[in-house]
């Protein structure tokens, strides 16, 4: 996606220990019409695949989730970080360690928003290590459900996430896929 | 809204100690038909008001001002809960006890996303003490921006936040208001 490409170069910083910050249209500022470009792209490639379902993590991936969401005509289900749980039985847990935040987060999401049969698109921002896309996977599997799709905004290649998550056999579609930022320089790869 | 009102009849739980969980369709599970409904509503009310950026509050709020943003034609900002901060100087940070969680929550935004002179529309899913409201609305002032307007889904009159704003003279727009949940009976103002 050229537009999101000209974004990372033109808005994006490179930090310290393979960070890229896109805080100006991404994760913390949403730039909508951007945004609206994204849903499209994501509907354009998804919208065969019989999905039903929407699943995102917060914060994030709530507004892309929810403008492809529009165009596929399905609802948006997003997995909560660190929420006090009073009924473990209602929900499925997953511990992640997160790459940006240097802690473990617990991703919690209630049993009755992921059935058996249901047929699902996982969308988000990020892919770097790929723990919490691992961990997201994981709950679906343990609820019998289907993964149709993975649709990811940013896909930091150098960090294997991508590769871990094909290697489970799951076709990862990213719109940009960073190979390297060495010295604060951003290689996409292709 | 009517449409609102019924569903918070039908799909809505009234657990112990005030709280409404309506994680069905804007909590955990965001019905997006739904929530189109409730942006036309924002867009119907703030379209003449000159907004120029809305900001919201993670995470509920976010498919909420995202929607409301396709029709306004404006960027969102979300505030962030609890990020670990390095540069305490580029950010306006508040500290707020939340209703829901029991616990207390830095409210954390970046400086350089809110100017002096914008016309900023504050959205959000609930209104229940105000706590969280009041801590945005700090925000926005130290950073010499004008409220043009704050609208919320779900008002819980009975905790007195809408009236704390209100006294502060901000108008609140809340597409339900909720007078009494008595005996898990939901009572609607007017």
């Amino acid at each position: 996606m050229d537009l999101l490409k000209q974004k990372i170069l033109t808005e994006g910083e490179v930090l310290d220990g393979g960070v890229l910050k896109v805080d100006n249209f991404l994760n913390h500022r949403l730039d909508i019409e951007f945004l609206n470009e994204v849903g499209l792209y994501f509907n354009d490639k998804f919208k065969n695949a019989g999905v039903n379902k929407i699943i995102t993590i917060e914060s994030s991936g709530i507004a892309i989730a929810t403008i492809t969401a529009q165009y596929l005509h399905v609802p948006v289900v997003f997995v909560k970080k660190n929420v006090h749980i009073n009924l473990p039985d209602d929900v499925y847990i997953e511990n992640v360690q997160s790459f940006t935040q240097k802690k473990d987060n617990k991703l919690v999401i209630a049993k009755k928003f992921i059935n058996k049969g249901d047929k699902i698109l996982i969308l988000d921002d990020f892919l770097a290590k790929g723990n919490a896309l691992n961990a997201l996977i994981n709950m679906v599997e343990k609820a019998g459900a289907n993964i149709v799709g993975i649709g990811i905004v940013i896909e930091k290649v150098f960090q294997g996430g991508g590769d871990r998550i094909r290697e489970r056999g799951f076709d990862v579609y990213s719109l940009a896929k960073i190979k390297s930022m060495e010295n604060n320089h951003i290689v996409f790869e292709d």
